[in-house]
């Protein structure tokens, strides 16, 4: 069995992704929102990639929530934002959530081919290694990425999850998937000192998010493994 | 000013390079092929991306010799392969070396609009960091990669020339810079040691070149920069 990494988006190979399990990051913030949410008894998140899509569905369904960001911001007419501690059960209980992010949503729809497509953080990262490496599949590991570039956050976050799988099953990466659990490995006791080198948490520090990011640095607090299938992440397990 | 790093020549971003100072590098081995031949003596290297093309030039110019490799492999009818110690001065000297590779050519031709494309390898990391910095330009540095994947080799090469960089100026690093270059600084002690998770070393060992490995990995030993302008690849300075 072998785990391969995509970086970014952009770098999705569908020939890999088919009949793999695959497991879509974007830690800093669309998928811990979305651990977070379903945690805290969100019926179910359905990504669309633009807000008209989002004003769309609000008007066809009950019940919803709006949620997302553009540049890290709240999107005017918005419910919600981008900030897992927003996602309180308050807020969300028995709701669902249509959500719009600039970079996940677009990796959880490229992977579409793959046989399963979970939903990995920080925060669940124990938790999705487990089920993702129950069945004899390949691992996909799509990192969102940040408006196209490489993101060290997500990168961190690859090379965690890799070391659950690792610890599950022996696992060939290959050498994008090595470097990332090199790295963390590397970082493991202090995992938010080195994704402070990344660009895009200088951003959402600059923005005033630096209580976001430590709570996404938090690693295996959520034991939920959110899957995408049939348009709607919900928590089937 | 900025430092750039596209791990794969399927990630060259045109708007990036233009106007930069490109570094190619494929470091196990067209880069360092191209090295060792200028630095023993070779009139110029012109890359071309297939068989076809390098035949047909050797019907254009005289004392030409024809190398380059495919699957690591000499070419049917080609004088040399892609073995740095093949390209000893009693083969190249004054001869004008029409090469093919899998991976390190397109890299070359990728790069077109740059302001300057030079040539980087383990073997000539120092002085090419030296004289890419000598102007106010941002770098990008271009891996070839491995037949489209990332490669261990390549990524651990930009680490070290990043890190010759940082001594000259300061750069801002874009987080996959920054990832490099911390596995190199991580490793600087046994780069050999490292490099040897890279899938594509392990394919160069199986096909017995071993040797080849040994030599690529030796840092800052040819004092020379191969610089590509108009179609060939000669040492201007």
């Amino acid at each position: 069995m072998n785990i391969r990494l995509m970086p970014r988006v952009e770098d999705i190979v569908q020939k890999n992704i088919a009949k793999s399990n695959a497991i879509v990051i974007d830690m800093l913030r669309a998928t811990s929102v979305i651990t977070t949410a379903l945690y805290n008894g969100a019926r179910g998140v359905i990504p669309v990639l633009t807000v008209d899509e989002a004003m769309a569905a609000r008007e066809k369904c009950s019940d919803v929530v709006l949620g997302g960001e553009r540049r890290g911001l709240k999107i005017n007419g918005f419910d919600l934002g981008n900030s897992p501690l927003e996602y309180t059960p308050s807020n969300i209980k028995d709701k669902t959530i249509i959500m719009t992010t600039s970079n996940g949503t677009r990796a959880i729809k490229g992977c579409e081919s793959a046989n399963h497509i979970y939903i990995g953080s920080m925060l669940n990262g124990k938790s999705v290694a487990a089920r993702a490496s129950l069945d004899d599949a390949d691992i996909s590991i799509v990192c969102a990425g940040t408006l196209g570039k490489f993101s060290l956050d997500d990168f961190i976050c690859a090379g965690y999850i890799i070391d659950e799988l690792m610890k599950v099953k022996s696992y060939v990466l290959d050498d994008i998937s090595f470097a990332a659990h090199y790295m963390y490995d590397a970082n493991k006791k202090d995992v938010e000192g080195i994704i402070k080198n990344a660009s895009h948490y200088n951003y959402l520090v600059s923005i005033g998010l630096e209580g976001d990011i430590k709570y996404c640095c938090r690693m295996g607090i959520l034991d939920i493994v959110p899957e995408y299938k049939d348009g709607i992440i919900s928590n089937p397990f």
